[in-house]
């Protein structure tokens, strides 16, 4: 039988970076005791973003890092929304060009995720914040 | 009992910008009486997109136009597809850069965004377009 | 009665590209025989993404190709992840920007997209690969 399971929880970051959340999704998929179906996850705000990404180098975050910041500049003189820092309007420019919501697959009981993907919460401000993240498991 | 409930609607844009449909799917998921699940968007274009952003301060949007014009200018000479003008190819490339489906948390009977979250589509064509926009609720 | 339907392929890429798998995908939905509902994409790997493209015109994706080049160029001397030559983290950057899953439309007894949109794997690195893709059901 089809069902329904909702879940969230909350992670404090510590400023600009990314957070893995694989093994916090993993263990809430473990505990809805879904066999196989659908784990939408969605981060409930426009300054930090979902991404997935490699999980075995460290410098692949590092080094996207150094990309974004490159492309999408902080203080940058053409954006007039700044009201909270210079880091404000190219957080929400970095959430545009990568997720708010990611659509995983379960099966076997477990997210079925590559061998070196990891799901990440991208903070793009340079201040901590906490950040919701909720699940949206359908599966049977 | 999980069902499936499914929607559409067309929204016609006045050329290139952001255009809140945050309200019209909120309608549209309250006229399901779905509880909780999950409301899958998708536009049915590939010059035109999908994207959650700041709701409270419109200078987020045009900056986030100020970015994507810059980053993927209009006339680009390097560009061979331009059977419809300058903007034909950009829009492509703008909506390969954000998103054509959406999945977001449905609970307590209506959309669970965040407190500054809108969603938008996004016309990337200085003309104005009829663009479809489809829901999928999966929930109970 | 809404279910689950659970299926995956492979595609081997030649190298850098995009690969059509709307036909694939779309005898998959049939098979499944599943009327309405969503069906959601993943792709199991970091180097390489999914994108909902025009599918008329090849130059479209060619140009796509163009502007990515040149926005994440290959061996990019700021980048420290080159392990595996000089389209490593590119690959990973690129993907970051497109998408990992896609979450489609079922109607009708089969994919509901747009007239114009073909559903393609994007091969980032230049040599080929054999790229896992996953199809979640959820429908009636």
């Amino acid at each position: 039988m089809t069902r329904i399971h909702q879940d969230s929880f909350t992670l404090s970051t510590d400023g600009r970076g990314t957070f893995d959340i694989t093994g916090e999704v993993a263990a809430r998929v473990a505990a809805a005791d879904v066999q196989r179906g659908l784990c939408t996850l969605f981060l409930h705000h426009t300054s930090a973003s979902l991404i997935v990404c490699e999980n075995a180098d460290p410098a692949v975050r590092a080094d996207l890092e150094t990309w974004l910041a490159r492309a999408v500049p902080d203080g940058d003189p053409s954006f007039r929304h700044d009201a909270e820092g210079p880091d404000d309007m190219p957080a929400h420019v970095r959430t545009a060009l990568t997720a708010t919501s990611l659509g995983l697959p379960v099966a076997g009981g477990r997210l079925d995720l590559g061998t070196w993907q990891g799901v990440y919460v991208y903070e793009h401000r340079h201040r901590g914040h906490r950040r919701r993240i909720s699940l949206t498991l359908v599966g049977e």
